[in-house]
Protein backbone atom coordinates (compact mmCIF):
# COMPACT_ATOMS: atom_id res chain seq x y z
CA UNK A 1 0.00 0.00 0.00
CA UNK A 2 1.62 3.35 -1.20
CA UNK A 3 1.11 6.49 0.06
CA UNK A 4 0.59 9.64 -2.57
CA UNK A 5 3.56 11.62 -2.40
CA UNK A 6 1.88 14.31 -0.35
CA UNK A 7 0.81 12.18 2.12
CA UNK A 8 4.65 10.76 2.45
CA UNK A 9 6.74 13.89 2.39
CA UNK A 10 4.89 16.27 4.48
CA UNK A 11 6.46 16.48 8.02
CA UNK A 12 4.52 18.56 10.30
CA UNK A 13 7.32 20.08 12.81
CA UNK A 14 7.48 20.25 16.35
CA UNK A 15 7.61 24.06 17.71
CA UNK A 16 11.44 23.26 18.96
CA UNK A 17 11.99 23.04 15.18
CA UNK A 18 9.95 26.19 13.82
CA UNK A 19 11.71 28.07 16.52
CA UNK A 20 15.17 26.73 14.91
CA UNK A 21 14.00 27.81 11.45
CA UNK A 22 13.27 30.86 12.91
CA UNK A 23 16.35 31.91 14.63
CA UNK A 24 18.16 31.07 11.20
CA UNK A 25 16.29 32.69 9.09
CA UNK A 26 16.40 36.64 8.48
CA UNK A 27 14.15 37.61 6.02
CA UNK A 28 9.79 36.70 5.88
CA UNK A 29 7.02 38.20 4.49
CA UNK A 30 4.18 39.59 7.12
CA UNK A 31 0.54 39.74 5.85
CA UNK A 32 -1.80 42.02 7.29
CA UNK A 33 -5.41 43.51 6.81
CA UNK A 34 -5.80 46.84 4.89
CA UNK A 35 -9.63 47.46 4.90
CA UNK A 36 -11.50 44.24 3.83
CA UNK A 37 -8.37 43.20 1.47
CA UNK A 38 -4.90 41.30 2.92
CA UNK A 39 -1.56 43.26 2.29
CA UNK A 40 1.44 41.05 2.14
CA UNK A 41 5.31 42.89 2.88
CA UNK A 42 8.57 41.05 2.72
CA UNK A 43 10.92 42.39 6.44
CA UNK A 44 13.73 41.19 7.43
CA UNK A 45 13.75 40.68 10.88
CA UNK A 46 14.92 38.62 13.95
CA UNK A 47 14.01 36.54 16.50
CA UNK A 48 13.99 37.67 20.06
CA UNK A 49 13.34 34.44 22.50
CA UNK A 50 9.89 33.58 20.92
CA UNK A 51 9.05 36.74 19.20
CA UNK A 52 9.97 37.67 16.04
CA UNK A 53 11.34 41.55 15.59
CA UNK A 54 11.49 43.73 12.76
CA UNK A 55 11.49 47.39 11.84
CA UNK A 56 9.14 49.75 10.35
CA UNK A 57 10.37 52.73 8.67
CA UNK A 58 8.19 55.98 10.16
CA UNK A 59 5.44 56.61 7.70
CA UNK A 60 4.85 54.18 5.97
CA UNK A 61 1.79 52.31 5.16
CA UNK A 62 2.79 48.91 7.01
CA UNK A 63 3.72 50.78 10.59
CA UNK A 64 -0.15 52.23 10.15
CA UNK A 65 -1.38 48.80 9.50
CA UNK A 66 -0.06 47.57 12.67
CA UNK A 67 -1.92 49.24 14.94
CA UNK A 68 -2.63 46.39 17.00
CA UNK A 69 -4.31 44.20 14.41
CA UNK A 70 -3.84 40.20 14.08
CA UNK A 71 -1.10 39.72 11.68
CA UNK A 72 0.39 36.26 9.84
CA UNK A 73 4.17 35.70 9.48
CA UNK A 74 5.97 33.32 7.08
CA UNK A 75 9.64 32.35 6.16
CA UNK A 76 10.53 29.50 4.32
CA UNK A 77 13.90 28.11 2.87
CA UNK A 78 15.51 25.46 1.75
CA UNK A 79 18.33 23.42 3.83
CA UNK A 80 21.42 23.08 2.77
CA UNK A 81 21.69 20.50 0.55
CA UNK A 82 18.22 21.47 -1.54
CA UNK A 83 16.44 18.43 -0.68
CA UNK A 84 14.41 19.63 1.85
CA UNK A 85 11.80 22.54 1.83
CA UNK A 86 10.42 23.70 4.82
CA UNK A 87 8.09 26.71 5.74
CA UNK A 88 7.12 28.28 8.85
CA UNK A 89 4.42 30.43 9.71
CA UNK A 90 4.08 32.63 13.18
CA UNK A 91 0.67 34.30 14.18
CA UNK A 92 0.06 36.75 16.81
CA UNK A 93 -0.37 40.65 17.37
CA UNK A 94 2.49 43.41 16.75
CA UNK A 95 3.11 45.54 18.92
CA UNK A 96 6.50 47.65 19.65
CA UNK A 97 9.50 46.02 20.75
CA UNK A 98 10.04 47.60 24.54
CA UNK A 99 12.76 45.00 25.46
CA UNK A 100 16.11 45.00 26.04
CA UNK A 101 18.47 47.07 22.98
CA UNK A 102 21.41 44.18 24.53
CA UNK A 103 19.39 41.61 23.22
CA UNK A 104 19.19 42.52 19.93
CA UNK A 105 23.17 41.98 19.68
CA UNK A 106 22.60 37.92 20.42
CA UNK A 107 22.84 37.06 16.46
CA UNK A 108 26.23 36.94 16.94
CA UNK A 109 29.15 38.30 15.09
CA UNK A 110 27.70 38.15 11.65
CA UNK A 111 24.78 39.87 12.79
CA UNK A 112 25.29 44.06 13.33
CA UNK A 113 24.78 45.24 16.49
CA UNK A 114 22.21 47.30 18.01
CA UNK A 115 22.20 50.88 16.82
CA UNK A 116 20.30 53.92 18.71
CA UNK A 117 17.99 55.69 17.72
CA UNK A 118 15.62 52.90 15.82
CA UNK A 119 13.52 51.70 19.41
CA UNK A 120 10.46 53.61 18.25
CA UNK A 121 10.59 51.41 14.90
CA UNK A 122 10.91 48.08 16.02
CA UNK A 123 7.65 45.99 15.98
CA UNK A 124 7.41 42.80 17.88
CA UNK A 125 5.19 39.99 16.99
CA UNK A 126 4.42 37.29 20.14
CA UNK A 127 2.67 34.95 18.60
CA UNK A 128 -0.47 33.41 19.68
CA UNK A 129 0.19 29.95 16.99
CA UNK A 130 3.59 28.60 15.79
CA UNK A 131 3.25 26.12 12.52
CA UNK A 132 5.58 24.60 10.67
CA UNK A 133 5.69 22.00 7.27
CA UNK A 134 9.13 20.58 5.79
CA UNK A 135 8.94 18.26 3.30
CA UNK A 136 11.31 16.42 0.57
CA UNK A 137 12.05 18.33 -2.78
CA UNK A 138 12.24 15.79 -5.65
CA UNK A 139 12.71 17.03 -9.21
CA UNK A 140 9.14 16.36 -10.13
CA UNK A 141 8.03 18.76 -7.46
CA UNK A 142 10.67 21.73 -8.45
CA UNK A 143 8.50 22.70 -11.51
CA UNK A 144 5.19 23.28 -12.69
CA UNK A 145 2.45 21.21 -12.82
CA UNK A 146 3.41 20.39 -9.24
CA UNK A 147 1.65 17.53 -8.53
CA UNK A 148 2.39 17.16 -4.76
CA UNK A 149 4.18 20.33 -4.24
CA UNK A 150 1.13 23.26 -3.24
CA UNK A 151 -0.66 20.27 -1.85
CA UNK A 152 2.06 19.17 0.26
CA UNK A 153 2.52 23.35 1.57
CA UNK A 154 -1.27 23.55 2.38
CA UNK B 1 23.50 66.64 -0.65
CA UNK B 2 23.53 62.92 -0.41
CA UNK B 3 20.13 60.73 0.08
CA UNK B 4 19.49 57.98 2.42
CA UNK B 5 20.03 54.48 1.61
CA UNK B 6 16.66 53.76 1.35
CA UNK B 7 15.76 56.71 -1.02
CA UNK B 8 18.84 56.60 -3.29
CA UNK B 9 18.80 52.05 -3.51
CA UNK B 10 15.07 51.71 -4.35
CA UNK B 11 13.80 51.29 -7.44
CA UNK B 12 10.11 51.15 -8.23
CA UNK B 13 9.43 48.79 -11.46
CA UNK B 14 7.34 49.10 -13.96
CA UNK B 15 4.90 46.77 -14.75
CA UNK B 16 6.72 45.15 -17.57
CA UNK B 17 9.57 44.76 -15.47
CA UNK B 18 7.19 42.65 -12.33
CA UNK B 19 5.99 40.34 -14.85
CA UNK B 20 9.37 39.64 -15.96
CA UNK B 21 10.51 38.37 -12.67
CA UNK B 22 6.76 36.87 -12.09
CA UNK B 23 7.49 34.59 -15.33
CA UNK B 24 11.10 33.76 -13.95
CA UNK B 25 9.57 32.54 -10.63
CA UNK B 26 7.74 29.54 -9.57
CA UNK B 27 7.20 30.25 -5.11
CA UNK B 28 5.36 32.61 -4.05
CA UNK B 29 2.95 33.30 -0.90
CA UNK B 30 -0.59 34.10 -1.17
CA UNK B 31 -2.20 36.25 1.52
CA UNK B 32 -5.53 36.22 2.39
CA UNK B 33 -8.30 36.99 4.96
CA UNK B 34 -9.57 34.33 7.29
CA UNK B 35 -12.29 35.86 9.86
CA UNK B 36 -10.86 38.96 10.71
CA UNK B 37 -7.43 37.66 10.25
CA UNK B 38 -5.14 37.41 7.68
CA UNK B 39 -3.06 34.16 6.40
CA UNK B 40 -0.25 33.31 4.81
CA UNK B 41 0.56 30.28 2.35
CA UNK B 42 3.39 29.28 0.50
CA UNK B 43 2.72 28.23 -2.85
CA UNK B 44 3.96 27.53 -6.21
CA UNK B 45 2.53 29.09 -9.00
CA UNK B 46 2.68 30.15 -12.74
CA UNK B 47 2.00 32.52 -14.88
CA UNK B 48 -0.61 32.69 -18.18
CA UNK B 49 -0.63 35.82 -19.53
CA UNK B 50 -0.64 38.58 -16.79
CA UNK B 51 -2.64 36.19 -14.66
CA UNK B 52 -1.11 34.21 -12.01
CA UNK B 53 -2.24 30.16 -11.42
CA UNK B 54 -1.99 27.78 -8.63
CA UNK B 55 -3.16 24.84 -7.58
CA UNK B 56 -4.59 23.88 -4.25
CA UNK B 57 -5.61 20.42 -3.31
CA UNK B 58 -9.30 19.63 -2.62
CA UNK B 59 -10.32 20.30 0.81
CA UNK B 60 -7.42 22.46 2.26
CA UNK B 61 -8.24 25.33 4.25
CA UNK B 62 -6.73 27.83 1.42
CA UNK B 63 -9.13 26.29 -1.01
CA UNK B 64 -12.23 27.28 1.19
CA UNK B 65 -10.88 30.42 2.01
CA UNK B 66 -10.49 31.47 -2.02
CA UNK B 67 -14.34 31.84 -2.59
CA UNK B 68 -13.99 35.15 -4.33
CA UNK B 69 -12.18 36.98 -1.75
CA UNK B 70 -9.48 39.46 -2.17
CA UNK B 71 -5.85 38.13 -2.03
CA UNK B 72 -2.51 39.30 -2.10
CA UNK B 73 0.68 38.02 -3.68
CA UNK B 74 3.94 38.65 -3.51
CA UNK B 75 7.32 36.49 -4.84
CA UNK B 76 10.92 37.52 -4.16
CA UNK B 77 14.47 36.77 -5.07
CA UNK B 78 18.11 37.76 -5.71
CA UNK B 79 19.83 38.56 -9.09
CA UNK B 80 22.36 36.20 -10.47
CA UNK B 81 24.66 37.66 -8.70
CA UNK B 82 22.91 38.47 -4.99
CA UNK B 83 23.74 41.60 -5.31
CA UNK B 84 20.38 42.93 -6.27
CA UNK B 85 16.70 41.80 -4.12
CA UNK B 86 13.56 42.20 -5.79
CA UNK B 87 9.83 41.92 -4.92
CA UNK B 88 6.35 41.57 -7.00
CA UNK B 89 3.56 42.21 -5.30
CA UNK B 90 0.00 40.88 -7.16
CA UNK B 91 -3.45 41.66 -5.75
CA UNK B 92 -6.78 40.95 -7.42
CA UNK B 93 -9.64 38.20 -7.05
CA UNK B 94 -9.09 34.64 -7.52
CA UNK B 95 -11.40 32.14 -9.50
CA UNK B 96 -10.85 28.79 -10.97
CA UNK B 97 -9.03 28.58 -14.14
CA UNK B 98 -11.33 28.01 -16.86
CA UNK B 99 -8.56 28.41 -19.71
CA UNK B 100 -6.94 26.01 -21.96
CA UNK B 101 -5.17 23.70 -20.80
CA UNK B 102 -2.57 23.68 -23.28
CA UNK B 103 -1.32 27.20 -22.44
CA UNK B 104 -0.07 25.45 -19.33
CA UNK B 105 2.84 23.58 -21.51
CA UNK B 106 4.31 27.36 -21.93
CA UNK B 107 6.56 27.14 -19.51
CA UNK B 108 9.19 25.54 -21.79
CA UNK B 109 11.26 22.02 -21.29
CA UNK B 110 12.27 22.61 -17.76
CA UNK B 111 8.55 22.33 -16.67
CA UNK B 112 6.35 19.32 -16.87
CA UNK B 113 3.63 19.00 -19.28
CA UNK B 114 -0.16 19.70 -17.89
CA UNK B 115 -1.67 16.45 -16.46
CA UNK B 116 -5.28 15.71 -16.77
CA UNK B 117 -7.89 15.44 -14.11
CA UNK B 118 -5.94 18.43 -12.16
CA UNK B 119 -8.46 21.53 -13.71
CA UNK B 120 -10.32 21.84 -11.13
CA UNK B 121 -7.85 22.39 -8.72
CA UNK B 122 -6.54 25.13 -10.22
CA UNK B 123 -7.16 29.05 -9.01
CA UNK B 124 -6.39 31.79 -11.35
CA UNK B 125 -5.59 35.62 -9.68
CA UNK B 126 -6.45 38.26 -12.02
CA UNK B 127 -4.44 41.08 -10.98
CA UNK B 128 -6.36 44.31 -10.64
CA UNK B 129 -2.79 46.11 -8.88
CA UNK B 130 0.59 44.80 -9.72
CA UNK B 131 3.75 46.32 -8.11
CA UNK B 132 7.38 45.55 -7.77
CA UNK B 133 10.85 47.14 -5.65
CA UNK B 134 13.99 45.99 -6.63
CA UNK B 135 17.64 47.64 -4.63
CA UNK B 136 21.11 46.79 -4.20
CA UNK B 137 21.99 44.67 -1.57
CA UNK B 138 25.23 45.12 0.54
CA UNK B 139 26.92 43.45 2.94
CA UNK B 140 25.05 45.73 5.65
CA UNK B 141 21.55 45.10 4.15
CA UNK B 142 22.03 41.00 4.65
CA UNK B 143 22.37 41.74 7.99
CA UNK B 144 20.37 42.62 11.56
CA UNK B 145 20.20 45.35 12.72
CA UNK B 146 18.77 46.52 8.80
CA UNK B 147 19.62 49.70 8.53
CA UNK B 148 17.78 50.64 4.86
CA UNK B 149 16.21 47.02 3.90
CA UNK B 150 12.88 47.36 5.72
CA UNK B 151 12.74 50.83 4.62
CA UNK B 152 13.89 50.29 1.26
CA UNK B 153 10.98 47.00 1.22
CA UNK B 154 8.45 49.49 2.17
Amino acid sequence: MSSSPSESHTEILAADECWKYLHSSYIGRLAVISGAAPEIFPVNFMTIGTTVVFRTAPGTKLRALLSGAAVAFETDGLNAYSTEVWSVVVKGTPGSFDGDPASLREGGPDREPWQPGLKEHLVQITPSEVSGRRFAVTPRTRWWPPQDFSADWI
